[in-house]
């Protein structure tokens, strides 16, 4: 496979550190030629002949042209990211002087490598199998703990090791059913047919669990949208204020990093809610909708993967509650019922008043009370009973769609158990599931789903 | 004075390569804890006994939570950036993860470097002299071929040697001076008043030129504005397309570069031309002042380098043109003349037309005719007489400042010396030149000014 793949052998360059303002950059170099490459510009030491794993400082000239003074890091292959002769480039964090260090790399025979090239290398040398490689992606992405957590347990083989399980079952299952053909005329069954079933019966469950955690995986890689709504004066900017001013200090105590994104998301034990439309709450609290049938913020609420619903525990009464309850049950919105300004009578007043309503959670935002019970329901609703630390979590839609397929045909292999089909019949089913595992890891797969799936990385890794 | 600077023995990181998207990133560590640091977070080696120069890949902990996979460098004090120990992590491109490892690093004693520390320390290191620090920032803010090598020229020494050299001349001349002090009872002049003499003009008209260089470094630095005005219809817009389509497709030419700047300006043999307002241009062609009187346009040129004014040779007056020319001069603006639309005669009936009024750049934006004149001539006007290639350039103005101290005291001791002031007098004068050139250098400094010299510089570096 690996032959047919083109520009195979070429040597790629890239700049693997993001354009912009910084002190430094790193351009990546990966091919047979790689150390030959830059050796041409690199006059003061000759790379060829140093070892693995060594820095070298000096000037990369292009001919006469001094180009910039950097530190080149060298590795000889195999023992690489990519597998191949790999050197990174470490120089100022001028734009210009990477454009001309790329310019001279080109000119000397490399070639400006493609999206997700570096890793796509590393794959097809064996360095990483294909879901490895996806998390690296993903690894790149986390912006919270257990979205970095879930990338490099995947990176680190997690996930893999747990398809490489279902795969060895299968193949045994397989090795079983295949004898049964070789002895076929003679009528014996050597696989017992209820261990048998209760082997397939087992790896479908793991498959569903699998195909069921990616609703958490979506929430850890993506994130949770949360409305929060209510009437003017239900409190909600000060809700808001509540709920990010604590963050920013929070990540205000990490000195130097940014913080743009902050605004509008919290970050609650490692997951990430993103508060939907909050500017508009800021900004303009009085033309946030008055009655919750208004379509605008019908809108807003089916955006939401929750609805947070705001009101003022002294000014709503048991039956408007009610009333706005039964509309979010009809229209199948989720939602948790936060009562605010619970700080002028004891709390047993309020739980006494609304009595019939399940689940509220009092609060006073402008005391800071209650604020933890709300993000721990924030927290409960998103990640539901599983433990985020252990549990193997899908995260990736095009694993979803392979272990689907992989159900599909557990479910064919037990149908046709069931229906005593021939063993040569079932011998194909376990071959089409087999199949579907190994595009998951990649030991099965085409060039085109592989450009497609580095296409989507950023240029440099 | 090393000793009495604040923090110096503590050890700082900062992330190095910019914020953003990007496939890695580099984090710098330095001080004498930064190899005891790091080591705290890597289990998988103990980096204490690795040597200088080394790379190693492992993954990074904080206690029992896994942080990333890393690759780190290693520096061995006094073979650094910095001349202290130096560790750069270079990490995956997430903020998240970079976010973590600051963390880390943070709760093992380091803390997060201000902007420029790390060249500020290789300056009090004696890895650099002040100058060349200052050209590290250059470097990294460089745009163009001449910025670059510009700053490297100054970053690898070669302004601070001819500092130098001044500097030894001074000395011998003060080391002359002193002797006759000395001997001041027997009214003995050892110093030979003429050739003395000499040598102070010749170090002053030195000083003068690196003075009058500013005005090419600026140029070099950051640029030359440029305006272009002229009629509606004169083809200004059609000028700007054919100067600025050039640019791009040079540019676009280097694959994987952004483009941001490009639109707005003009790079012609390595320096920057920024053209004023051609958005306006563009998009409002018709507004563009009729005659050149109008106040809007008066103070563009002003705020432009050098006006480049559109002529239609066909439409236009030798005396219109005549009026605008003499406008022009009195009132201090620096112009070029471009004859556009010289495509429907032969250029002899232009040339002939005009001929009362010297220096008319004749071309045809239209049909991409004499552009390539019209930038030699811009180019020109930008850098003088002057060779890019070899003249050493003052570029930064705190170096100015200086110098003009300097040229004022070397003054000082000529007007001395012909006055016959007594030794002692001009050896003051002399000590006073000696410690302005040591400002420059920073032999001669203080911590606030070193303060607010690297104040400027990025984080990281």
């Amino acid at each position: 496979m690996l032959g047919k793949l083109q520009g195979w052998s070429d040597t790629i360059a890239a700049l693997a550190t993001p354009q912009g303002i910084g002190a430094i950059g790193v351009i990546r170099v990966s091919g047979k030629e790689a150390i030959n490459i830059v050796n041409d510009l690199f006059p003061s030491k000759d790379l060829e002949k140093q070892p693995s794993h060594t820095l070298h400082v000096g000037y990369l000239k292009d001919g006469d042209k001094t180009i910039d003074e950097v530190v080149i890091s060298l590795f000889v292959a195999p023992k690489s990211y990519t597998g191949e002769n790999v050197i990174e480039i470490s120089c100022h964090g001028s734009h210009y002087v990477q454009q001309q260090i790329m310019h001279a790399l080109s000119n000397h025979g490399a070639r400006l490598a493609k999206p997700g090239e570096f890793t796509q290398r590393a794959f097809l040398n064996g360095k990483l199998d294909l879901a490895q490689a996806e998390a690296v992606a993903d690894l790149i992405a986390s912006n919270t703990e257990a979205s970095k957590r879930t990338a490099l347990k995947h990176m680190r083989g997690g996930f893999s090791g747990i398809l490489k399980e279902l795969r060895d079952q299968l193949i045994k299952f397989s090795a079983l059913i295949e004898l049964e053909l070789d002895f076929s005329q003679e009528d014996v069954e050597f696989a017992d047919r209820i261990g048998l079933l209760t082997l397939l019966e087992s790896i479908e469950k793991q498959v569903t669990q699998l195909l069921q955690s990616f609703a958490l995986g979506n929430v850890i890689k993506n994130g949770v949208q949360v409305a929060i709504i209510g009437k003017p004066n239900a409190g909600k900017s000060t809700l808001l204020n509540t709920l990010l001013n604590e963050e920013r200090a929070i990540v205000s105590d990490i000195a130097g990093t940014t913080r743009d994104t902050i605004e509008e998301t919290l970050n609650i034990d490692g997951i990430l809610f993103r508060l939907i439309d909050t500017a508009g709450i800021r900004e303009h609290t009085s033309d946030i909708i008055e009655s919750i049938g208004v379509e605008r913020s019908l809108e807003k609420m089916r955006e939401a993967d929750v609805v947070v619903y705001l009101f003022d525990v002294n000014e709503t009464s048991p039956e408007d509650l009610k009333s706005i309850v039964e509309e979010f049950e009809n229209k199948h919105i989720k939602y948790l019922l936060i009562g605010n300004k619970a700080d002028l009578q004891p709390l047993e007043t309020y739980a006494s008043k609304f009595n019939e309503i399940p689940r509220i959670i009092f609060i006073s935002a402008r005391e800071n009370r209650g604020i933890d019970s709300l993000k721990r329901q924030l927290f409960v609703h998103a990640i539901g009973n599983n433990n985020l630390m252990d549990d193997t979590v899908v995260t990736n839609a095009r694993h979803v769609e392979a272990l689907e397929k992989i159900r599909q045909s557990l479910q064919d292999i037990i149908e046709g158990l069931n229906n005593k089909i021939p063993g040569d019949l079932l011998a194909l089913d376990i071959r089409r599931c087999l199949h579907y595992l190994g595009e998951i890891t990649g030991e099965i797969t085409n060039e085109d789903q592989l450009d497609y799936i580095f296409s989507k990385f950023c240029i440099g890794k």
